[in-house]
């Protein structure tokens, strides 16, 4: 690792593939190349599995073109170095082959969007500064949401794989599922792989491995999150393809990692906490699958930022409390 | 009142009974037990004339549930004891247990909103520090949107009176209505039962006699603030089941008292300035009532949230008046 | 232009009449009493092109009423003297004349909505205090939009230019339009005269002197603005009609304005980072006129606002960059 960091400082083109990788390895809020690397991989295979290259190449350009956008801003250089604007690109980049079909016009958008990207990473850093939250993927989700919409309105656009608008009508039932152990593990891995637009066993095991190679906790929090995430949807009686689908778990594996390692120590409260959060974030994404209805829009992961930041934001109120805690002055409930 | 304070401090049951209390009083901005009492009477009177005892048990179990769940948060104990922690569990409870059809996962909904919305009211709390608001019933209407909407993505959960969604329409002309006195009566005490979801007479005394053992102040801005709500749809043309409903009522009579009581003292410019915010309330509730007709969700009191804010935030301008009016160096308008 | 703040420092008048002008002046950013008459003069011709006198005599009502209610609110001097509580009121009476139809009423919420514009403004400036962004139009935009979903619901209001609500479609194919050279300036000179709500030619032009009068930047910016919306527009292959209508432009128009003079100087890096955010605005735009089908209202400049917003949150990192840039301590890109 140190004999990398050595090769970049010496070549611009590696310390420029570094900030790239690392970018990639922020997706699930790591700042390592080789989780990048393997994160990258999974994105590749991914791509590779669904017959869809192009997916693979758009998150490439896309973090590419923000790294060097970002540079000619002259950012904080820190926040560079840690792929701070890389993430919310490669994301972009993603989103934008998944759900539109591909063509010239294509190519522009992913540009604009990666550029774009980096500017909303910028203002709502600037906006959160108060509060001390980070910006997680909310310039990720803004920038797709308008560029998405925007090309409803736009004959050089089209849509694939965008979901069609209706008005919300009361669920239909269906005959209902036990969820055998397939099904279980299915939904599991692909919620990890879901993460990056993936609906892939092998993607989610090299996204595992990426997140085990730079912290262990957040590799357990990954996969405990999609567990907990699968059976509080299955329990509240959601539909079967969504859950199998990973659809319903990769904003929990997001709100896992993110509100676990948002404390200082890992103990049993901030462990319940957090389990909380997860629970929560399954029924935001089923709360705004049903309120994007209208739009034809998906919710990408709106529901993770949004929970992560309602459980982050009274981090005082309970981080005073684990200190507390620690200094034994209070019995443990 | 000095002798319960004692009784209290000496039981940690009645301490937490006490809490609960407050915590329903918060509903319509007091502090205070005994007006906690008196609308919990108009919960459970309500609830027994609609012939629906669970809601009154949603509401009492959601304020527990969120009272001790604040205390094993280890939360600000002065916000603790002003029950800042229970009112917008009871508002939760009450929503959920008056939209959803009752079964096994209700009661597991209404646990896990009432704990939601103290860590929501806890976000947002913090969130408003820099611009000197208070949450009033935003984690409220937070927590029961995103619950309401998922509920038409799981199985285990269906609605009874929810709205049906359509997308946003003409208004339908309906044979004029005169608006005779029985009317205007029903809408103005139902407006303020409604502020407990009720629609019943006896609950809006009840529920006048709670604010005005805590402030006659209080009590006159609720009614003022109803007549002025029923007066001014009336004249703009709504729809007459609405009004005499109490349906665009209760946002405005919760306006007339954060903005009445919102400033130091109530003078003849601050009472001009709170009914301006009556008026305008009116406007958003019917506002909000076409926007989410698509989500098929009510507007709850998102009206009275967004009004009150906007009212409020220019508070340091209409104060610095207030004062400079009484040091007399300004001859008054 | 010394002698006019002589005689408006000896008339009460007159100087009302001056807060009135730099109000209107500043629906484009303008300080400047003769740009505010300009800009007067652009909306009573349009007005009477369009044979709707009705238009202007609501956009001077509102105007008028603002200014007054500001002062009645003690508000800021200086932000007075500005016109800062002026422009938003503007704006609400011209939406207001504009998409509702004529009767007793509408003078009625025109006046409500003046009102309420400067608490809005107000409450704006107050809430973003810490971001050290300024109000923009939003506060226009807010009123407006709750005025607007708000008459839906009232049998004293009704729509007369509002688009109509549906769910989201894909985009229908329509036969390829060249975008000929006629076509391409009535989209530059409608976007100019849409800020105001006209599509008119001649009131653009008079749009475009106002702005030279006070500062002939923003004039080639708003003029550079409305070509660059309109090529970017018809290249991403949006609507013609929309397109020479001028309906992709007016929200770019004031981006131009506000993100070009938004930083010190105007140098290369500014004018490309402001055409990124002119082409951002377009795409956004199409986007909240997609996102508002389901609402059945009109966008106004909200794309103006998030996107301004947006791009001028990061203005720190771009300014000690360009102070950076000048102490030239660092080599341009």
């Amino acid at each position: 690792m140190n004999r990398w960091k050595e090769l970049c400082k010496s070549s611009t083109l590696l310390w420029n593939a570094d900030l790239c990788l690392r970018g990639i390895a922020q997706v699930m809020l790591q700042n390592n190349p080789l989780s990048g690397a393997l994160f990258l991989a999974a994105i590749v295979w991914g791509s590779y599995a669904s017959n869809a290259p192009r997916l693979a190449i758009a998150a490439l350009i896309a973090t590419v073109v923000a790294t060097l956008f970002a540079q000619w801003l002259r950012v904080d250089r820190d926040a560079l170095e840690a792929g701070i604007y890389g993430y919310n690109a490669t994301l972009v980049g993603l989103a934008l082959a998944t759900f539109l079909a591909p063509g010239a016009l294509l190519w522009v958008y992913v540009v604009l969007g990666a550029i774009v990207s980096v500017v909303a990473t910028l203002a709502t850093s600037r906006a959160l500064q108060p509060s001390g939250l980070s910006a997680l993927t909310f310039p990720f989700v803004l920038t797709a949401w308008l560029m998405l919409l925007a090309s409803y309105g736009f004959a050089g656009l089209s849509g694939t794989a965008l979901p069609s608008g209706a008005v919300v009508a009361p669920f239909q039932a269906y005959p209902s599922d036990p969820l055998d152990f397939a099904g279980f593990l299915a939904g599991v891995f692909r919620s990890i792989s879901q993460v990056f637009l993936k609906s892939d066993g092998i993607a989610a095991l090299l996204l595992l491995a990426g997140l085990a190679v730079s912290s262990m906790a957040a590799a357990i929090l990954a996969f405990a999150g999609a567990v907990l995430a699968v059976v509080t949807a299955h329990i509240l009686g959601a539909e079967s393809d969504l859950i199998t689908g990973g659809l319903l778990g990769f904003s929990p594996v997001l709100s896992a990692i993110a509100i676990g390692t948002g404390f200082g120590r890992l103990g049993l409260r901030i462990a319940a906490y957090t389990a909380l959060g997860i629970v929560f974030t399954v029924v935001t994404q089923a709360a705004l699958n049903v309120a994007l209805t209208p739009f034809a829009i998906p919710a990408l992961t709106a529901p993770f930022v949004l929970v992560t930041w309602l459980f982050l934001l009274p981090r005082q109120c309970m981080e005073t409390t684990q200190s507390a805690k620690s200094a034994g002055d209070q019995p443990d409930l």
